[in-house]
């Protein structure tokens, strides 16, 4: 397979952003585009003819690039609930799938990924990006050294304001708002959970076995609409009551007896962060102050100066931690999406199809991570009722050796 | 009441730190004092008599220091499994208590400390010190003048490395060894919850309904023993199993649609916190780096960037919002315990007692946070099955009107 030839699904701003990226990778072309509007098709067209390939196939409908025999790879970006009806299609049109990341709908729709899987042996990834995060690299690293010590306990966050891309989500054909208006989840989980779930060797050792998620009220939309109601476009949303609750706090079990805590956080005011902590026996890592502290070191109770005191000093363990792909990124590199993890992320997934390795993210961690969001629907919507995980490997995970991305 | 009579019950390591600070508020003299251990009595004694006050009357046995006249208000600073029985004693007795903190071991005895409190009226006081921590009542105040909007979740945490402590117990004589031996819960609650409670007005207008707690595996005291074997003194404890997990996440649902997440986390590696956060429709604050955002500033994606620009800027808000018993601390109270705060405790404590006022923390607070021990250990044990959290009001929270510290 000398050129991989990829059929793009899904062409909104994560789906031109990734368009974009996989145009830059040696040896990939992209064949066909879809999207279910028309003027998005048209601009990936247009993408592609500007990086010099020829002007691509383009369609409405997912199923017209699914049957060509001129692409070999799917990439699925479109709408969250549409991200594993169109996987599963394209594994059974016998297509490599790159799915972009999403929570799904219902457990069934995984068990359906994981089932299609098996019975077409069509290889799958599931692209998170966050996997491929310079810090989560390097903590990632540092952990495996045993630097930590036994981990016990991580935690991570989607701590990311949407409250202005998701109110105006009519005008700008943005399908969160519907999420948002009408479900209460933790409806994005992966970003944070892929990261810890490798570390923690989920499904190659371990698994999680069992969450509860609790929902804040949803407060924060309601207000940051009112709050700008003269000038508002979408009127009918003012005074509007959302489902969505502005903070979801999960908290997961391991197998391992390790903990997990997941907190959705995207409908009040704040900062971007991951929250991504580490925590073992002989030491921890924060993300928020990208600080590391390990056994013996001096302790503060004056807990704003000890932090002053640390805070970046994980910047002292890249030399010897940080992956080679980070200590030579390019400036070409950084700009290829979200400060380099798209393009490496990419990179890993057609280096996999191209020497058919095994899939850094696979089928089961797919469906694990995914399937969060419809279990802590069930955990919420049920007065925070315990709620088993799906063992998606049928007790393979006892017996699969690490894989680390 | 010219002069307060005290009698001091429990004088290990915080109880003879109280003692000291008590012994510092004026027109308050200590006239009792008792501890199992006979040489605790002793340095008690010495402790009052070198304040320049008369030699206590002093016992090993507690009954003996209620039954007294020379005695108008019990100070319990003893054992935590003791706390609710010696209470509730004094106030059978007709004496004020004020009341250290720690974790119930059952919900009952928080139900008979209510049901005794009503049947003798006696005045009680929860001597939780965090309540008048500097940040603590900065944030409140910033969150009663409504800089950050409406209150929709909280965020604390016991983060306090106490391995050495906890694993030298037998030793030291400190009974906390035998909890992280047998139990599992989150054992020690109220510093982190007492301020969130209050500026969520639990039992004012607002109450807890429910938590959830998950506990992680305990390695870390095992760890830290073996690590230290050679030299450890309690040989018996080495390759000994701990039933105290190191990290419990606790979820509280509130009936104002607010959630709260606690972590006790006292047996891994780090740094003191209390991890105080508050989170609202127009703004936040985080203790960690003592940091404000409000609504409309810019925000980040580079997190530890944007920690390093805003941390400690919490300060710039002291001058309107901090209280004036923080602003005009002097150097000599902030030696009175934890930088300053019992001082302020007891100040408040006894001030109540002279001029007649409502605790500022009463007896539904009591019962409210110390239960939140005795519920997570059934909610650990039960798999992580949501726990009601009674109302130990009897519905009178929907009427009481706000009452802060």
């Amino acid at each position: 397979m000398k050129q991989i030839r990829v059929g793009v699904i899904g062409l909104g701003s994560r789906g031109k952003g990734n368009l974009k990226t996989i145009l830059t990778i040696d040896d990939v072309a992209v064949t066909a585009v879809c999207d279910i509007y028309e003027d998005r098709c048209r601009q990936g067209c247009s993408i592609v003819e500007e990086k010099g390939q020829p002007t691509p196939f383009s369609s409405t409908a997912y199923q017209d690039i699914l049957c060509r025999e001129d692409v070999d790879v799917i990439a699925v970006f479109s709408s969250w609930e549409s991200h594993i009806r169109i996987a599963v299609d394209a594994m059974k049109a016998g297509k490599i799938v790159g799915l972009e990341v999403g929570g799904a709908e219902t457990v069934e729709e995984c068990w359906e990924l994981v089932d299609t899987y098996e019975a077409t042996g069509t290889p799958i990834m599931l692209l998170e990006n966050c996997c491929y995060g310079k810090n989560e690299m390097l903590v990632r690293n540092m952990v495996r050294d045993g630097l930590f010590g036994e981990i016990v306990h991580c935690h991570g966050a989607y701590a990311h304001d949407l409250r202005g891309e998701v109110s105006t989500g009519k005008e700008n054909r943005h399908y969160r708002l519907n999420h948002y208006l009408h479900r209460n989840c933790e409806n994005y989980p992966t970003h944070e959970l892929g990261p810890i779930a490798k570390i923690l060797d989920i499904n190659r050792g371990n698994r999680m076995t069992r969450l509860v998620s609790f929902s804040s009220k949803a407060a924060g939309l309601k207000q940051y609409i009112n709050d700008r109601k003269d000038t508002f476009e979408n009127k009918e949303l003012i005074g509007k009551d959302f489902m969505q609750g502005d903070i979801v706090s999960t908290t997961i079990a391991c197998a391992g007896g390790e903990t997990i805590t997941l907190t959705l956080d995207t409908t009040l005011p704040r900062s971007y962060s991951r929250e991504f902590t580490v925590r073992g026996t002989k030491g921890m890592y924060e993300e928020n102050t990208n600080s590391v502290f390990l056994d013996g070191e001096k302790e503060s109770f004056d807990t704003a100066k000890h932090y002053k005191e640390v805070i970046d000093n994980a910047r002292s363990y890249e030399e010897k931690y940080l992956p080679d792909i980070w200590k030579n990124i390019t400036e070409e590199q950084k700009k290829k999406g979200h400060g380099g993890m798209d393009y490496f992320e990419f990179v890993a997934f057609f280096d996999a199809i191209r020497h058919h390795k095994p899939m850094p993210i696979d089928v089961y961690d797919a469906a694990a991570w995914m399937s969060i969001t419809a279990l802590s629907a069930r955990s919420i919507a049920g007065g925070n009722i315990p709620v088993e995980i799906p063992d998606f490997t049928r007790g393979k995970w006892k017996d699969r050796e690490r894989l680390d991305v």
